[in-house]
């Protein structure tokens, strides 16, 4: 660490993987990143996944494009320097950089039900720091735009002090990297709010990587039915060694999967996770839970056209729809203790990882992840 | 009680309010009440009340019509007689008949979470005993149906041994008597479903008796603001002395109601309960409450062609929408705590009570209601 220690206060030029438009390959290049400003701190990225948010912004159909961008959010990495005002972090300290922050000061981060922090929330739209509005990364002086206030595919980038994780430094990174999103988000939604009791039922529509952490959590809750539900029977065989025990695809049915899944299970499960986004599956996953004490929890991200539409009664007969964010975890005070989890062996990752690549080949996690073959490509930035 | 025990087994003639039309004024008649067979209780009623589902089904306006009928369910009085298999109740027994049932024996029953009981779970279309689908109700031998298994508009009904919350015999009957539905569905609703915590906001949509039961759950629970949305000014004032503090009359704006409450509140109101039934009400329940945390409660029922619809990105945004029966209590486990919690004076029912008449001249308390006169008009049965 003592070389990257020594660049303190000072610009460091490393490897970005920079999209210089929407839906054209990355290209490495040689960026400069500034040193950390007030409440900021720069960290060397050791390991970054994928996930499918960075695929619908560099996509940006539908999505504000921001270009050129450095996109990353789920990864691992050493804190290199600290800015004014950091006391909770020090160059050399194990971090995950999460999209989405805690400030501790707002209304959200006192309470002790939301992780939906008022300064730090996630803005897809900016590119810029929130401190003085300025990008972090040029090249030649030309600014390069942020992502989610991480931008992780980056050999170097800088990160406000509220969205860093400090965690267990013999944690191995290119394993927990990947709890900095999508297996979090996931995980909490089963763990932190649809709180399956032993014993019980749960439904999860989507088996990718979320929906799979959401089984996995309910598998560690102890549910003993965990019926998975997808329009792919690819996602099948690799969903049971995340305690899916049985599968629906709604393609099979002439009727809707609320109803297969209500006749499978006498009356209805005792708790479904949504994780595709697509409103009718959300539908599907709210109406398709027990009366009296069914729990259906959100967490794929809409359309923004969508709407959500039931019959009242669905919801007198005492069932609960609630969503979620990032498994409603507070990303500071939470996530050690979700990598102390992998540390003990409660939960598992390895099955999460199918790919790995080198930093020089990330575009071919791109490819994975557009056919649909991945769960978690782990890019080491070290190649 | 002595010459009522002595009826045991035999058929008691007594005077019933019979409706013979829908919409029709109810008749005073002699009717034969059957002795309870299986599981069954007879009661001899001494106070009831009116709630607005008698009405409905009274005017059968969309409800399915069933005539001769004798309405009525918020009731209390005290058992005569026992039918074989009853080992709760004695003749004697304090009690309230409830229109939902707890078997103790169902999924629902069994269940923390739930008061849905399979088996007496409320059934607006039975006009009969579930035991042997006869009415115990007659005329000159020609059957008079029951109302939602409680037909509390007679000198003596029969119930479901389920359906019957034996309470302390020192209750007075003729407050109590209004747990039996309405103001226990509201207060339910605030202490068993919203849970708001001291110092916390809560809107509470309609003010009639059972949102001012919410408001007076709310006030209980240690709310600081009791936000009342009503349409009729006229129930302003009188919301005040159930804690409601600030009031809002939709009408008064040019925009919707949930954006004027998010306004006056920062950002969304902590908890929110929906106690008019109408489908745009409940939506603007739950667009009202914050982010983050915030917790909207249905209870009021919707026309059975209503569509609940929003963007799902309000549930994503970490808002639970649930809906509540009978305020989740089981009848005949937690009446008895609720009727105790009158005794202690942690709730008042004095205030709900607005009139008061006797049994000859019940169809009086139909035109208060209709008028929205009244919160609850107690029938005196000896009158």
């Amino acid at each position: 660490m003592e070389m990257e220690s020594s660049k303190a206060g000072q610009v460091i030029r490393c490897r970005a993987a920079v999209a210089w438009e929407a839906g054209k390959p990355l290209v490495i290049e040689e960026v400069e990143v500034a040193p950390p400003q007030a409440m900021e701190v720069r960290i060397k990225i050791l390991f970054t996944a994928l996930c499918h948010t960075d695929v619908y912004f560099w996509e940006a159909k539908g999505q504000t494009p921001v270009f050129p961008r450095i996109f990353g959010h789920e990864a691992g990495g050493i804190v290199e320097s600290v800015g004014d005002g950091v006391t909770d972090l020090k160059p050399g300290d194990h971090v995950l950089p999460v999209f989405t922050g805690e400030c501790k000061e707002c209304a959200h981060c006192k309470s002790e039900e939301s992780n939906m922090c008022d300064l730090l929330r996630i803005n897809t739209d900016r590119g810029v720091m929130i401190g003085d509005g300025q990008s972090r990364f040029s090249i030649n002086g030309k600014p390069i735009y942020h992502f989610v206030g991480t931008s992780t595919f980056s050999e170097y980038t800088v990160v406000h002090v509220g969205c860093v994780a400090k965690i267990n430094p013999a944690a191995p990174l290119d394993k927990v990297c990947v709890l900095s999103c999508g297996i979090s988000t996931g995980l909490g939604a089963a763990l932190n709010v649809a709180k399956p009791v032993k014993g019980s039922s749960v439904a999860v529509f989507g088996l990718g990587a979320v929906g799979l952490a959401a089984a996995e959590g309910a598998r560690i809750a102890g549910a003993s039915r965990i019926i998975g539900v997808d329009i792919n029977p690819k996602r099948f065989n690799e969903a049971k060694q995340f305690g899916v025990s049985e599968f629906v695809n709604p393609k099979d049915y002439d009727k809707p999967v609320q109803e297969v899944i209500v006749e499978m299970t006498d009356g209805g499960v005792d708790r479904s996770i949504e994780c595709t986004g697509n409103v009718d599956a959300m539908i599907s996953a709210f109406e398709c839970v027990h009366d009296g004490w069914g729990v259906a929890v959100l967490v794929g991200v809409a359309h923004k056209d969508a709407v959500f539409r039931t019959h009242p009664l669905n919801l007198l007969n005492e069932r609960t729809l609630k969503g979620t964010f990032f498994g409603n975890y507070k990303p500071r005070t939470d996530l050690p203790a979700v990598v102390e989890k992998y540390m003990n062996k409660e939960i598992e990752l390895e099955k999460f990882i199918t790919h790995e690549v080198k930093f020089s080949e990330i575009n071919k996690a791109f490819e994975f992840m557009l056919k649909g073959d991945s769960l978690r490509c782990i890019i080491h930035m070290d190649g």
